[in-house]
């Protein structure tokens, strides 16, 4: 049995990795009302001013601000009311000196006035005057053209995922059609002898595939489109065979394997087997997960996964994730990925070099947060379902003490 | 014109509408791998233990853990090797005193065996016989029958909302179809005159709808079906007949009618005649979003909405998404709801008596992370688009000073 023969921190592996493999984005064409969290294949700027003509933020009426000057409940401003602005519609009146007109929020402000004054600030004199009882400034309780955001202005960066807030700052500009990259296809194949369909029942020395589903789940929320093959049997032919078809026509190959050495062995023979760069690493010094190999070959990007789910899913979101995020153009890691600070509630040991992720639980205590760490053997995927994060204990770090500030990435 | 005319603190307008409004999520069965981020509408129990059988940890050799005491390199243990473990089948030999039989990880471990050694702490000794160098105690390197997870142990609860680790530890224990809450349906009804559909050309006054799109983003992530309804023109009959029906249709109805207070008098109107209790709260004292619509009529959640993109969307996640989540079994308010810690940037004021929430901009400054206040006034959507977050500043406060640390809601 070979063992691990280039076992490398996971920085340095991920840095072998985009040695080896520069993915660029491929964009296509999409409906903007269709591109929630789709990420932007090019940089967007704004075709026209937002809004294009000035727009009263208040109910009430159109001045100019010179005429309110001075004004107060005592000692009003008197002003001709020469019309009314109608939603939706042209303000094709003019206002003059000394005269106002009636204006709605969102409404078009009308030629000659320069602020709006609020209705609860004014007060009806007769049927064609108003008191104004406040002075507004120029400006004042209006939306200039172009304040929200002005043409030609840079609105969104390449990469960006759209958030629906994102997707209706676009729509507000007319762009119905954007530029997105394309999602790239990410093969799943678990292999394992002992590996059954859930829906089938295990008998002795058996055990039902998850990680056909949890990982298709998560390339999904990475953006990509998850296609999962039937479970291979332990057969290097029938591997390789399945590897073959899936760098064919996917863009990045996830393989699951039995968690044993000989399943292990045979990933690497039929990863190392496809042309260079080939294996990049044969090992991480990462807890859980260590028998994780990084390839590249025929310029795509492979990953060998431990078989027991709860490695697969800690090693999807360290490496798969952000090469799904590569492909996307997007920055490789989540800059402001959810976190959660709290208090460590008992000590955890460590090892140097080896770079550990602590499954925690949080709990509220006395209005303090704690992570509660949810021990188990790294392979039970009951510690993961009963987490709420995870803490990383850094290589060099021999452990965390007990009633410590850590931060908590949060599981999502 | 009426104006604000029963303003509440927003934690007093959300107290009345679930006053009025308890629905009970209704079950649906789901197949569990189409189940990603359904809520779960029963508590699960595990049907059967997991594992059920003992299975090694590591590639080695099962052994009786007292036939290794004392075994080191200098004075190792001498084992006969009685066979091999296949991977998925059934161990059908029996591991006897002074013996040993090679296991695989994630193998089942063989009768008469309490433990494994990792082969990286055995040295083969003859064709039938190995030495163990080191001592291991019992229970070491396998996983008891129900060590993940025991029969009848509850699992999730209700109400959770299902991540892929969950949907993995469901799989492992067979539960391929269950209950989920049937997702509500939420009615999204945008009306106003100057309100035109994202792919037309807007006329002067005249402005793109935006809502119809992001609240229904929003509806969606929350959990909930979205259905959109055409613009409904400013008329009182339209309004009333599109509500009418969506009440009948939905669970949920959210109008973002036009934001001047002719439509608003309008939509309260339309709210406040369906029946009792009608509207609970008239005004919201909060910033943007103060002119919201809070009301309960034949059994359903109504809410009118600011029609400014902006103030909408703050609005919906504050009111609306929790009465999703209501409908869903779940606890209203997410508890871990992603937050992050940052410095703000400079001063700002807010008024007692009003919530404040300040769009941020998250910006990193010499290792620390920074919140920068995005200007503008509150229906620029483009403040949101610019937003990584919100600050909200409590209803007590003044403001808050420069420098300080402040919690910033992740925008997602």
């Amino acid at each position: 049995m070979s063992e691990f023969f280039n076992v490398l921190t996971p920085i340095r592996a991920w840095q072998r990795l985009i040695e080896h493999y520069q993915p660029a984005a491929r964009p296509e064409q999409v409906q903007t009302t269709q591109a929630l969290d789709r990420f932007l294949a090019a940089a967007l700027r704004a075709p026209h001013d937002l809004p294009e003509f000035p727009r009263s933020t208040v109910d009430g009426y159109a001045v100019r601000a010179a005429d309110t000057y001075g004004a107060s409940p005592s000692l009003p401003a008197f002003l001709d009311v020469v019309g009314e602005v109608a939603m939706g519609e042209q303000a094709d009146l003019e206002v003059g000196l000394g005269q106002t007109a009636i204006v709605h929020t969102g409404g078009m402000a009308p030629s000659g006035a320069d602020a709006s004054v609020m209705v609860e600030n004014t007060q009806a004199a007769d049927e064609h005057s108003i008191e104004i009882l406040t002075s507004v400034a120029v400006g004042e309780n209006v939306i200039q053209i172009g304040e929200d955001v002005r043409k030609g202005a840079k609105i969104l960066e390449v990469g960006h995922r759209l958030r629906p807030q994102d997707v209706g700052g676009l729509l507000a500009l007319g762009l119905t059609e954007i530029t997105v990259a394309r999602s790239p296809r990410v093969a799943i194949i678990s292999s394992g002898d002992e590996v059954i369909p859930p829906d089938q029942t295990p008998g002795p020395g058996q055990v039902r595939d998850i990680n056909t589903y949890t990982l298709a789940m998560l390339a999904q929320r990475a953006g990509a489109v998850a296609v999962s093959y039937d479970i291979v049997p332990d057969q290097r032919e029938a591997l390789e065979e399945t590897v073959r078809h899936a760098i064919e026509t996917c863009d990045i190959v996830v393989l699951s394997a039995g968690s044993s050495v000989s399943y292990r062995d045979m990933s690497v023979d039929v990863l190392g087997a496809l042309g260079e760069p080939g294996i990049l690493a044969h090992g991480v010094s990462i807890r859980p997960g260590k028998p994780t190999i990084v390839a590249v070959a025929m310029g795509k990007a492979l990953f060998g996964l431990p078989g027991n789910p709860v490695s697969a899913m800690v090693l999807f979101d360290l490496f798969v994730s952000p090469t799904i995020r590569l492909n996307l153009g997007a920055a490789p890691f989540d800059a402001f990925k959810p976190q959660l600070q709290a208090r460590l509630s008992r000590q955890v040991a460590s090892a140097a070099g080896r770079e550990d992720h602590i499954q925690v639980r949080l709990e509220e205590r006395h209005g303090e947060l704690w992570a509660v760490p949810v021990f188990g053997k790294s392979n039970l995927i009951y510690t993961l379902v009963h987490a709420d994060g995870v803490v990383r204990v850094h290589l060099d770090s021999l452990g965390i003490e007990q009633d410590a500030w850590v931060m908590v990435t949060l599981h999502q």
